[in-house]
């Protein structure tokens, strides 16, 4: 029984595979994405780019076709991943050839029907991180968030992203607005707080580095309790003392004071 | 050569762990501190604390002497190390008998001078780390900061704090204020954006750990990346189309709405 589950497997797996796939845009996204599918065998056939360097850098780094022409991007793939900036997208939409095949979307902030009109097949597969140039990630542990606009294609994109990471998911276009604001706060509003910090840091000649165990152990900290209970510092106590003085210290930095007070107040608030 | 050093080494550590340590305090610096300085060989001969029951946690921990009074406080140990709020602190030193060993405090934000009047031989050692209640800390790499009223005690706690991390420093309290300061925006106010995430997903009934990854890899960057040059999301590029959509997303959270708009212009200034 366990060898023909075994055969099974493998064959849904070779015809997973035998998906076409173009990617287009050739930023983090698309660079990670299509590393990430390349190395578990999926074929990618084409990377399109508006910008002739990015699509011939990620052309080259995955070995296949690219192309900076709408009009020469392949009209028979199965599938077209797009990962370009939110407000270019409709503009790529509106100046492809027609498509027969999957058209699908990688951004958080995106509804489904993006493509609606454009396509009689579509989807989204957002993934739940950060992607930095030059930084190795391993696309596994990200939790990825699929929905498409029929039942087969939302199936065939669980099974493809399943293939790529342990953690999917299906997600309605409008529980996936939320969950991509929640990354916001979490993710580009933290980042800020620690340049902020870096910067108090070098206003002091001292090496912003010197945080990093600190930044490290409140990231680990969130893995054993909920961060409402980690709290800790001046303003969960609202120790007005320490509060007072740093807002004196930040007295010629009228932007660090205001989120000084106001991210106290909101602490404070929901103690 | 070499063993005439290592045996001056050995002699100068044999030394300076006869040094008797009383712990004024209980609370989660006092035991991490506590279990790191005993953990290396020094004596932790007593443990204050106001809360009897505090005093007896740490002083069992430790296996220790214990009390909650402060005259019960032994008045011949050599060093007595000050992990108490604040505010609690002036107090303390008040009601305590005349003491002659050197006095120490570990808070950031208050400068040496605070034992100023109480005693000839006062200093500071500033772990720059955020401690939880059950949490294995290892001290090695939390850089610790060390000022004293006199060179020799400064010295002295400069070999202390060398015993237990490999990253220590002398440092002014006018500097230290600015550490400080710097360490709430970095580990207090991230954390409480990690609960605005946290709550944002739960409002959704999403898993709010499914945000864990990118908290990781947003503070794994940092390690290679100024977290200036690792700033990612709408704000960045001031995608007002999402900004707004964001915004509008919490129309009836007018803190999180409030914190999200000057989080965002204040990540795009900076650009």
């Amino acid at each position: 029984m366990k060898y023909i589950v075994y055969a099974y497997c493998q064959i849904m797996f070779m015809e997973l595979k035998k998906n076409k796939i173009v990617l287009m845009g050739a930023g983090n996204v698309a660079t990670h994405l299509g590393l990430a599918l390349q190395e578990k065998g999926f074929s990618i056939v084409q990377v399109y780019s508006r910008t002739f360097t990015s699509a011939e850098r990620l052309g080259n780094l995955l070995q296949t076709n690219y192309t900076n022409e709408l009009q020469a991007v392949y009209p028979d793939a199965d599938i077209y991943i797009f990962s370009v900036k939110d407000a270019v997208l409709s503009s790529v939409l509106g100046e492809l050839p027609a498509l027969s095949g999957l058209l699908i979307h990688t951004a958080g902030s995106l509804p489904l029907d993006a493509f609606a009109g454009c396509s009689q097949r579509f989807g989204v597969l957002y993934p739940l991180q950060t992607f930095g140039k030059n930084r190795k990630i391993s696309f596994e542990n990200i939790p990825v968030f699929i929905e498409a606009n029929n039942p087969s294609d939302e199936q065939l994109l669980e099974e493809i992203a399943s293939v790529i990471s342990n953690k999917v998911f299906r997600l309605t276009s409008e529980k996936r607005k939320f969950l991509h604001l929640a990354a916001v706060f979490a993710c580009n509003f933290t980042n800020h707080l620690y340049a902020q910090a870096a910067e108090i840091m070098e206003e002091q000649d001292l090496p912003w580095e010197l945080l990093l165990p600190l930044v490290q152990e409140t990231a680990d900290k969130i893995k054993d309790l909920h961060p409402r209970e980690a709290q800790t510092g001046p303003a969960v106590r609202y120790d007005e003392n320490v509060i007072n003085r740093h807002l004196e210290l930040l007295n010629k930095e009228v932007e660090k004071q205001t989120i000084y007070l106001l991210l106290s107040q909101s602490i404070h608030r929901k103690k």
